[in-house]
């Protein structure tokens, strides 16, 4: 792979210092290379980025590709009814030309708008179509199938018996991790309480122990929370932790009510909690104590979660206001924009477990950068570009995208390497939506 | 002034029966004369809008521009220390070439993102440099002077007499009310309770009681609501009502902390509530009672409110942001899309008396008018068009926008009318800030 140079930028790195430094990025075989003054060897591209800011890619540990045909059909319910009557029979509906389709349509708006990895959660069905199309397009993804052997109001495409979801999971497992270039790797992911047996989450504890990794969805709504209690006697993350699943290989989306007990639970186990606000505040499920459980030490990462609930996947969005919303509680000190911007890139690393691999500018990291422009009449002026990166800019000022290196969105449009074609994408997403819906 | 027709698109009329109707508008003479199937007239241009929704611009009743040279330089204060430490001295600092530098990047950001009304606070002085940009640029504004003839901590350039606040007031109106086609009305502008002598307000009742408009800050903050009782002995809004201050010609800016009596009080005078969400989140204030409010049949406007607090002058980004932050209160059913839209359309409308002119596609009023590109990979698919634009379109969405019929923005790109020249006004911006930064 060829060397190229980032020239004249402002780098936030994102690192452990949070380190701000004006100049250059020599980025050599998809791993960074040099940073501030680069010596770049002959031959090397030049790539003048004065003005931009170049930052770690969005790290969103929360998102479901399969869901994006979905956005605008499910507006204005609470979580179990939109499950029930509208994702669910949406999803029912998936086949492999929708879910191909869905998948693109979704990682079209995220590699546009700079995110760079994802954690994913498909659904029942058609994982492999799904797992294909993120090879193919150059986003760095962790992705399992949904698992649901059980559960109220499930339509029968989705009902798995407990053999049979372990049992592809387990052999997605083996069949995608470390494929495309180690772009891919694999999470469990039971869907969440409600859809689980227990038996089930025993099978899947037990792989997690042997070093799998987890994704599952965790005390969103409080009406969720109080079926978890009657159904399984226990509070929803201290029975994830009855059965061994809250540790450092486990991201639990939303955990929006967690008790005290939990979030004592939360931050000694190591589990990473990924934050959704835009689809916590959307589906009615309320204000996580995201600035409670970062002082207890809890890592946290942000995710848009899916379009049918959000309706963008659009890390900017989420940053921003995941960096708003907890200020009116926990005081205008909360989430400050240097510690927002470490949620949505370190902590969404941390999250996926490649934490060493990608989520900050550092030397040997995989190059997985973007190139934001910060010369717009809705930015400048721009005195600290933190702030103006978290409170101001929006995906529309991402200008490159790299993933290893390899150059995805160039002056804001998708290159030849994803195989993706913006126009196409979107005129196929609206035909199949349509197709997939005449049959609901 | 020539006519012309936006054909086959779908329009969100926001009209009593928020009608959503596909085909053309036909603009005549800066006013709407069809809509729906229209017969253009021989020589009327022919707008291709497919794909795209045609709707009312955004009316942001509460805005700032002569902060946005700002930007960035306030973060996470709460409302006091942010005006004394940040606001208050750059407010101080600004000359006649920073005002004028400051409206332009303002003007320049609400036009290419779909505001063609607002409601504008300037500060103490320099504000017929500000209305003069104003009357060039073609956006449609309701602007006033900030009145400030007490508190504590204001710099001595914001200081005033009550007599000299008054008659440049007084002035101002006289002078610009009416101008630029009509487009210019004039709003008395007391800053704040915790800036006005009683004097002042009574003089400014005064006036309001003759027909004059009110634009003010009430209620905003926890800490601004106890200084009020300590020192007039009343609750803010309640004060401002025993002044004469709350009717229908009246805009209070934020109203997060009402008491029930003084909901009740909004309700029944007629007064203008203007909701600035992410204004209200950054500076900590809270969450306004904004479905209470409405259920009492207040009418409630949106605004960005000023670039130091929020970072944008975004009407995409308030919208959004309305539709999602009541729902974890209120329920999910709380500011569905389609009063969501109407709050930031009609519902500003009505907050500077102009209902009758602007704020719906309706035959008659005046063509203050977008054009928004739904077909875009995070809007897709769009089952329901009012639903995309309020959680899913953005204002990178925006392709056209008229006020009075005028082309201000063609294909996403200013226009010669505005006198406006992007990269321009950016870099000058800029240059402005830096300088006016280096004498405080």
């Amino acid at each position: 792979m060829s060397s190229f140079v980032l020239r004249g930028g402002t780098l936030l790195t994102v690192d452990g210092d949070r380190r701000v430094v004006q100049g250059d990025l020599l980025v050599e075989d998809g791993r960074i290379a040099q940073l501030g003054v680069v010596t770049p060897p002959p031959g090397a591209k030049i790539i003048d980025v004065d003005g931009c800011v170049v930052m770690p890619g969005f790290v969103q540990a929360h998102t479901h590709l399969c869901q994006t045909l979905c956005r605008g059909s499910a507006d204005d319910l609470p979580l179990l009814a939109w499950l029930k009557e509208r994702v669910w029979p949406y999803e029912a509906s998936l086949d492999e030309v929708a879910m191909r389709s869905s998948a693109r349509l979704a990682i079209t708006e995220l590699l546009l708008s700079g995110t760079t990895s994802i954690l994913d959660m498909g659904t029942v069905h058609e994982t492999d179509a799904l797992a294909d199309e993120l090879a193919a397009s150059g986003l760095r993804a962790t992705f399992g199938k949904a698992m649901m052997d059980t559960g109220e109001g499930v339509p029968a495409r989705l009902r798995e018996t407990t053999a049979s979801s372990l049992a592809e999971s387990d052999a997605l497992a083996a069949r995608w991790t470390g494929r495309a270039d180690d772009r891919l790797r694999y999470a469990y992911a039971p869907r969440f309480v409600l859809s689980c047996t227990e038996a089930l989450l025993r099978e899947v504890s037990a792989r997690v122990a042997s070093g799998a990794r987890l994704h599952t969805h965790a005390s969103e709504q409080l009406a969720e929370c109080e079926l978890v209690r009657e159904l399984r006697g226990q509070d929803n993350i201290s029975y994830f932790d009855s059965l061994g699943l809250v540790g450092d290989r486990s991201a639990l989306a939303h955990c929006v009510h967690p008790t005290a007990a939990e979030r004592t639970l939360l931050a000694r186990s190591g589990a990473h909690v990924v934050h959704c606000p835009s689809s916590n505040l959307k589906l009615g499920s309320g204000i996580a104590p995201i600035p409670e459980m970062l002082a207890d030490g809890v890592n946290v990462a942000l995710g848009a979660d899916g379009a049918p609930c959000n309706n963008n996947l659009d890390g900017f969005l989420e940053l921003r206001l995941c960096a708003l919303l907890h200020k009116h509680r926990a005081g205008t000190h909360a989430l400050p924009a240097a510690q927002a911007l470490e949620l949505a890139t370190m902590g969404g690393a941390r999250a996926i477990g490649r934490a060493h691999e990608v989520g900050s500018l550092e030397l040997g990291k995989r190059a997985d950068v973007i190139v934001v422009d910060l010369v717009s009449p809705h930015v400048v002026p721009s005195p600290d570009p933190t702030s103006a990166v978290v409170y101001a800019a929006q995906s529309r000022d991402v200008r490159h995208v790299f993933v290893d290196g390899r150059h995805l969105v160039d002056g804001g449009v998708l290159t030849e390497t994803t195989g993706l074609e913006r126009a196409r994408v979107v005129a196929d997403a609206m035909t199949q939506a349509r197709r997939i819906a005449a049959h609901r």
